[in-house]
């Protein structure tokens, strides 16, 4: 198993805090944002006596709930296309076990999230990366490129859209000619949608079932986590219309026996969240992107690709290594009692050798916190020496 | 993945319940009792606003009221050597993917909770089975057995002490038999405690880190779910003292990010439960163990595995194949509109034609409701036809 570049840091992190340093945490996507009211007050309100297991597939009134979700977003599925998960982790993990044996191979356009390889792993499945650019804001890379690496042992092709770290959201025409591909070659493109309401601007939102023909192809991971504000409900959905994988999904679901059930009521609830809780969460993430990404540019020597969606930021550095310069902001650096912790790229890279001089930042604090971190890094950065 | 002996039955059950049928569910360990009052009420007065990640490793407070709840259990570890996991689940999960590579081998005592079987298969580790008998209460194998079977891929020893499915638990002298064999060979010991508080009559338990010298081969499995009937709630522990163990499994920890919020904040506050609580939720499952096993042997040639802890049991039956069995239970049978789900025991068996006249019931229902079962299941054989 590879470590978390979003997590390995953490013990730095800690041993700085004891040492009196404020560390403003841009390593991990854990918004400051509320969680909506309707959601605390369902559990609050809760009238439980016993707090069972629910269906391995999750509970069917939620399920039918979520339908609807979908189809409002114009994602024609039913509630038994759904199968609730522990997170969207579970979902990728369940996806990948369900559709590759050891040794097969699954597609990822890199830089991506750095757990993808953990759930690989984990499967004794192969990441086959291929190569996406900061220079275009990590766009598609050439469909011809994608149909050189594939095998007989290629199972699908993985993506996150909005891209998580690249912030990139896929276009209608890339998410077509990605359809067209697994039809072609017959395999499933995994899309995983989580940070689908995260979009700023006039770009829309287009989901691999948006597509036609996909039925037996596509497998929808999503979350409640980041939608909602609620990381720690670990409640994510796998979606598929094929009813065959659906099945084999399922084995896992029962061996993991259910979903967690206080979760599940609590997700249950998030879906009447008003729309003006999420008006005012994407203006407030609008609103960080936009000073994040400026006060980056600012820096001499910093490359940023512009995020469209979800609320991360890779820049490219004027350091030898942000593996070691990430440490080195924690263990050496300070500017009034005060660091940033970032994740280093590298992680979010299966070839060797790539995003070594790249940082993944989430812009999940306050304004006047990023605009203080963009300042730290920049000092930090003359201070550590640039190349 | 193999489909759970549990669960797969559910959709015969469903239809005969959408025909007027009462199904006695016998089948799965989900308990009628209810969860203490006190975690209930934690639920209802929660204090949050948001519902964030929690450390990939646990809550530290819920970490050190575990450690003392272990250590009141003459169990010597401390909060660093629990991680908190989703369940008992992934804790197994977990478990076999830190200590073993793909096709590396595990040997089970048969019968075995089938999950296990998906856990490894999750992992690509095979499962070696030793066989246990009904004839002598499901007790440990010889040692002698197990030396036979241990090759250079095998990674541990995986059991559940109170035994599901037997319900056996296992003596001071077999835990200690298995302690010199795991350091003879320098493999692990699984030792799945999840049901130590249910222990009837004057046995006491002996955890495997009750023995000396295990600090590096010992892993504990446990969870909330059956000890404070609170299944649902989706937490685990998963128990070390190999500091080296404890940081592979933190990777896998970190990749699927935290264990469930709410749930832990659930599970912190049922450590407080009353000594009452579990002297009545004992006293309960006794009186119904003994109801249950008195209530079968009177039927004509079943035999029943008199067990001594946890909440289920092995039963023969004097028909040609319980798998069959069991479906025409619920897809044939019933009396005055009612039927009892039971578990085909050959899924608790990984060695082909094993437990197919046994099955599995699980004595999570009241008392007269039990005796119902079995009138039900003697009319049931007798009409099925005995063999």
């Amino acid at each position: 198993m590879p470590a978390s570049p979003i997590r390995k840091l953490v013990p730095f992190a800690d041993n700085a805090k004891k040492n009196g340093i404020k560390v403003f945490h841009l390593n991990i996507g854990q918004p400051d944002i509320k969680t909506p009211e309707i959601v605390i007050d369902a559990i609050k309100n809760i009238n439980l006596n016993l707090i069972a297991y629910s269906p391995s597939q999750g509970y069917e009134s939620y399920r039918n709930k979520l339908a609807i979700y979908y189809q409002n977003n114009q994602i024609d599925i039913e509630a038994n296309d759904i199968m609730v998960t522990t997170g969207g982790s579970e979902a990728l993990s369940i996806a990948i076990g369900s559709i590759a044996d050891p040794d097969d191979e699954i597609i990822i356009p890199e830089p991506f999230y750095a757990n993808y390889n953990g759930f690989a792993k984990q499967n004794a499945v192969n990441v086959v990366p291929i190569h996406s650019s900061i220079d275009n804001n990590f766009a598609l890379p050439p469909i011809a490129e994608f149909e050189k690496l594939i095998t007989p042992k290629t199972k699908a092709i993985l993506y996150s859209n909005p891209g998580n770290p690249t912030g990139y959201v896929y276009s209608k025409d890339e998410i077509s000619q990605l359809r067209d591909l697994a039809l072609k070659y017959d395999i499933y493109i995994i899309a995983d949608e989580v940070y689908r309401e995260f979009i700023y601007g006039d770009t829309t939102h287009h989901s691999i079932l948006h597509e036609e023909g996909m039925e037996n192809h596509a497998i929808i991971i999503d979350s409640v986590s980041k939608r909602y504000s609620m990381c720690g409900a670990r409640i994510g959905t796998f979606i598929t219309k094929n009813k065959e994988l659906m099945q084999v999904a399922m084995k896992f679901a029962q061996a993991r026996l259910s979903p967690p059930t206080l979760g599940q009521i609590a997700s249950e609830a998030a879906i009447e969240t008003p729309k003006s809780y999420f008006e005012e969460v994407i203006n407030e993430y609008k609103d960080r992107r936009d000073t994040l990404v400026a006060k980056l540019k600012e820096i001499e020597g910093v490359k940023v690709a512009e995020p469209k969606g979800a609320f991360y930021i890779i820049a490219e550095l004027p350091v030898d290594n942000t593996d070691k310069f990430a440490q080195w902001l924690l263990e050496e650096f300070n500017d009034n009692n005060e660091t940033v912790m970032v994740a280093p790229a590298s992680g979010f890279y299966s070839t060797k050798g790539q995003g070594t001089r790249q940082i993944r930042m989430a812009y999940v604090l306050k304004k006047e916190n990023l605009i203080r971190s963009a300042e730290l890094l920049k000092l930090a950065i003359d201070q550590y020496g640039k190349v």
